[in-house]
């Protein structure tokens, strides 16, 4: 190797972080350790999915003792991650509608609950399984939708990172659904309500945003966007309900928008493909869009012509 | 570390998981390995591409000795997986036309068969590094293809997934194709059948349905789905031809969906960005979407107003 | 395990690597590595976000120590990569503009304008962060923005690629966007140029070609292609401005196509959600598509019906 002289970059740099624009987190491990988080949200996948999920470096017989084992791991990095993140939200500290208890207090209110939480998650995710095995004629058996679906994973992980998010635990529900978008496109935020029999298809590209209400059965392909009406205002919108919400029996197919915090998507109704909506739909209403107009020209021979205006893309 | 007395939580989720709403699997190791067969899979590419991707814990500097242990390795993983697949699925237990040879019959018949196929995937993976070179003029070479584009990483993946499929071995197939749809947003179904010269472009959101037939030449870009008309008939449908057929030298940019068993893009066809297509096509024609109404305020001065109704997002 | 007589596979499978369709690599490690290449990328994010990202295997409590290993393991494993990278491209051998230099004088070259750019892809970084913390309501604080959203990471490592791209440096800045691809489903090419202050949301499925270039303040949504009219004439239009121009303070929301070398969206203008762009559009402008024709049916009750033609999907 040369001799690249590093040590003054290293120096630059160095006094380069001490500018502070907060891109920088000079006391280390004061932040949430994204790793560790990742890698309890796949033993919390383990824990709801048991004998699905293989552990790599031991082997248990014995069903208690093995889910003993992941309970204690989990709740022993859990715990360290949700003080972490409890430090940098005083407003965060509040336990049975009482404010101002302590991180420490917080952080095992916070364990004991979600804990208890598992079994709820666990009889939602039955539902969603069941819906998913019911809803593709893909679909071998449910195995399959266990193993190989990136619907259930990222509706798995968002119901477990939903448990926290009500809770009132910041950044945590965050990484764990981002890990889920990043492993699956799927894009749904911690705060999203979801209810039973909760089918996604696909899923590439969905997004879902903060304040969306989901009913029962409800079933989306990929490409669906939960989304907002415009966001220009930024944190002045915080808090607001600014997505829609969609009642039960619903479908909506792939690339749909369905926008806007009044927005409400009635019982039973259908929404086509690349619809493009902002106001309410009635219950059993299919919406669809009407025949687009396409221009087709019948071909002779194909050739080259570079600057031709009329098919597109990169 | 308080002390949660997990020993309670972990007692009550034990009796839930005997309540078998089938998200469990109380008999360990009878599922096929998820993390094993994404092992296979990027052991089947060094195999199919030689020479690309490394070795991590150890160096060959001969060739026959590397890919025979490779061979090795893969062949002793993979009969343990289709062993444990095969079990779920009895009718699954034909060989050569004949029903009903046992597990291990047909496991050693599956591993035997696909090996030799081996070499068909490689003759057609040459013609899709040829077609992503010739069609992309960012590409700076072939090896650019194979290390960095995401297209031959999702056809390569389920060009091997599609000769598990074509022998009848349930769950495998369908975890390679989902491992390549969570690496490069590309979902295409292990029962699709593709000819040569295959492209695909960025690919992020591109769903090809079980049923889809893609003639040689074949280009698409991201956003492209080829899918069903509705699939509300769920598992009733299991078996008929649900997606389009795309004949040679079909070129289908980004966003374009074209639907349904019965519908056939004829040969040469273009069809343009984001088309919406459900019936067939004639060979040589070209389709794009009329000029689409656009509304243009011509601006003073941007302000924030929050309920404004006409652009859009999350 | 069965006796497959591996040999003869193994036999045939080197025979017919020796045909030489260019998907084999048969001289060992000539390539470079595709494995390290991501672990030089992710150590590069730790030292542009200092105290984010946790080191597994050792603990440092001195940030120049750290700082100056991290830098340290970076260029030793950098300067292999670019050497190989650089000796398929004799015509990248230039350096202040002459060619001709050694492969060795111009890595050295590239490594050391390359570590005195990583303070200005910080300065440039620490306004993205800025960006999308003030422009999403949904953001808790500037650390979850560095923690858990797919843009910035994305954005990161399209910097840092960027750098490596403009000193003529082959493969490697290709192989670390598509890195961020595959984490991320945000697909930007490292030749792009991006101004300060750039937002995505949410991102699966953008779009961004070769020769786009982009303003400050630019904000963009999931779905969004800045893209090429048509490139059929494949490595014919190599080095031609392909991509548009975005001017500053544009907004871009999810779902729009912005196509064409000479397209300019002129500052301030802001382009509604799945408009498709082929022209220029002013400075000011608020463009969305025009309300879309809907067909809703107000329903009685859902019945499934196989071939119904007016709602879609795989």
């Amino acid at each position: 190797m040369e001799n690249y002289e590093t040590g003054e970059i290293v120096d630059t740099l160095i006094s380069n972080y001490k500018n502070d624009e907060h891109i920088e987190e000079i006391e280390f491990n004061s932040q949430p350790d994204v790793d560790v988080i990742h890698e309890i949200t796949r033993k919390l996948l383990r824990i709801v999915f048991p004998g699905y999920f293989r552990e790599k470096n031991f082997k248990f017989y014995n069903l208690s003792s093995y889910i003993n084992s992941l309970i204690e791991d989990v709740v022993y990095n859990l715990e360290k991650q949700i003080y972490l993140a409890l430090q940098q939200c005083p407003e965060c500290l509040d336990k049975n509608g009482v404010v101002g208890v302590t991180v420490k207090e917080k952080t095992e209110y916070v364990i004991r609950t979600f804990l208890q939480r598992l079994l709820v998650v666990r009889e939602y995710l039955a539902t969603d399984v069941k819906a998913a095995f019911d809803g593709d004629p893909a679909a071998f058996n449910k195995n399959e939708i266990i193993l190989a679906y990136p619907g259930i994973w990222a509706i798995a992980i968002n119901r477990i990172a939903h448990e926290l998010y009500n809770l009132n635990v910041p950044l945590i529900p965050r990484i764990m659904t981002e890990y889920a978008h990043s492993k699956t496109g799927i894009d749904i935020h911690p705060g999203v309500t979801i209810g039973k029999y909760f089918f996604i298809d696909h899923g590439t590209g969905v997004v879902i945003g903060e304040t969306a209400v989901i009913g029962e059965h409800v079933k989306i392909y990929q490409g669906v966007t939960l989304g907002a009406l415009s966001t220009r205002a930024g944190q002045m919108l915080k808090g607001q309900k600014r997505h829609p919400t969609i009642e039960d029996y619903v479908t909506i197919y792939s690339g749909a928008s369905i926008l806007g915090g009044n927005t409400v998507i009635g019982k039973n109704a259908v929404i086509g493909g690349n619809a493009f909506i902002t106001t309410s739909i009635d219950a059993d209403a299919k919406v669809s869009i009407k025949n687009q107009e396409l221009d087709i020209k019948t071909g002779t021979k194909k050739e080259v012509v570079q600057d031709e205006n009329w098919f597109y893309i990169i």
